[in-house]
């Protein structure tokens, strides 16, 4: 059956899964590019950014696992790009350049309607304004049974998991602290929620922790 | 130069440092217990508790150093004991028994006086209903230029970072998540606190991070 997941998503210690401050210069916030250095040295990372060599070990297996029976995306607005309110126009495309890593549609929540955009290698950005269940019924059609994948950001997560609506997280707590930044789970109570945790390997780059609905 | 020190506090994955509705059958609040699993299973616990074997590895340690040149403790009254408001009488004397592990004075917070309570094995509990401060400078004359360790609970070691008292901090990252309970870093701005982080190391138990003031 179809789940609803979230993968390979970094958290600091103290709690932030992006930093403050969110611009076209910092995608993650200040300070949040950092929270991702266990998933930027893999070897899997580095192929997707035409790059070789790389780590092999949990870290790059979780990375790998984290692309694997993804039918579609949902993503939040803010982690498609730094551009609030209406769109000006239609040139911003995503961080990604012509050729983004999802090679399936992603589903952006967005309160300012767009034309579909289609770009090289299958990925097809659906921008949709009627809220997470919206996108979530649109996200399961794409999918063909495949599992969906929520990207992010903090907000787009949080909403998801207010709703009981995800089945799986992978997390990844990553050895720094940013301060201030977006809390992931200030107010949510995880055990309530019905998840336990399944799995969980430690590296020098992160703590994995995989908690799944029971 | 004596520094005021917060070593070995665990937090989970969700930031709780101590689990809800603490009481005499579960002094960490529920599901605090399990937080520990890191240090509990080293040599160094198991030799303080009478028992041989345990890990020798980095968790060990870590609880190692966290006994090395402690010259008085600072804990909060939830840390001592479960009885809340007055002391009915002194018949309460700690969760460890006739020798504690502290063999230097411990300085409890308390709104409540209390006289002096001397323990086998050269610790002795002064109750302080004069604040933070007060203690810190107690403890300050009682460590006789050796560091000062803040044993907890969270809102004791939230109290003395929000007043920017404390020099460094080593907490373990469980690889659990509590749900409800009391939240570390809520609210507290460690980067702007001034800490940075100046060491860290993973076992398949814990993430450890050492946060130190800059």
């Amino acid at each position: 059956m179809s789940k609803l997941k979230v993968c390979a998503f970094t958290v600091s210690i103290d709690g932030f899964g992006a930093g403050p401050e969110q611009s076209r210069q910092t995608p993650l916030g200040v300070g949040g590019e950092e929270l991702h250095q266990w998933m930027v040295s893999t070897r899997t990372f580095r192929q997707i950014q035409g790059s070789a060599g790389g780590t092999e070990e949990v870290d790059d297996g979780f990375t790998k696992r984290s692309f694997e029976n993804i039918g579609a995306w949902i993503m939040g607005r803010n982690m498609f790009g730094p551009i609030r309110g209406s769109w000006p126009d239609d040139t911003w495309k995503g961080w990604w350049g012509n050729n983004p890593p999802y090679h399936v549609p992603v589903f952006v929540l967005t309160h300012h309607a767009r034309p579909a955009l289609k770009m090289e290698g299958d990925t097809t950005f659906h921008f949709v304004t009627g809220g997470i269940h919206e996108a979530l019924e649109r996200a399961k059609e794409a999918a063909g049974g495949k599992d969906i994948r929520i990207g992010g950001g903090v907000s787009t997560i949080r909403q998801y998991l207010e709703a009981g609506m995800i089945d799986e997280m992978h997390l990844a707590i990553s050895p720094i602290f940013l301060g201030r930044g977006e809390a992931l789970f200030a107010g949510i109570d995880l055990a309530a929620a019905g998840f336990q945790r399944t799995e969980h390997a430690a590296t020098e780059h992160a703590m994995h922790v995989v908690l799944s609905k029971k």
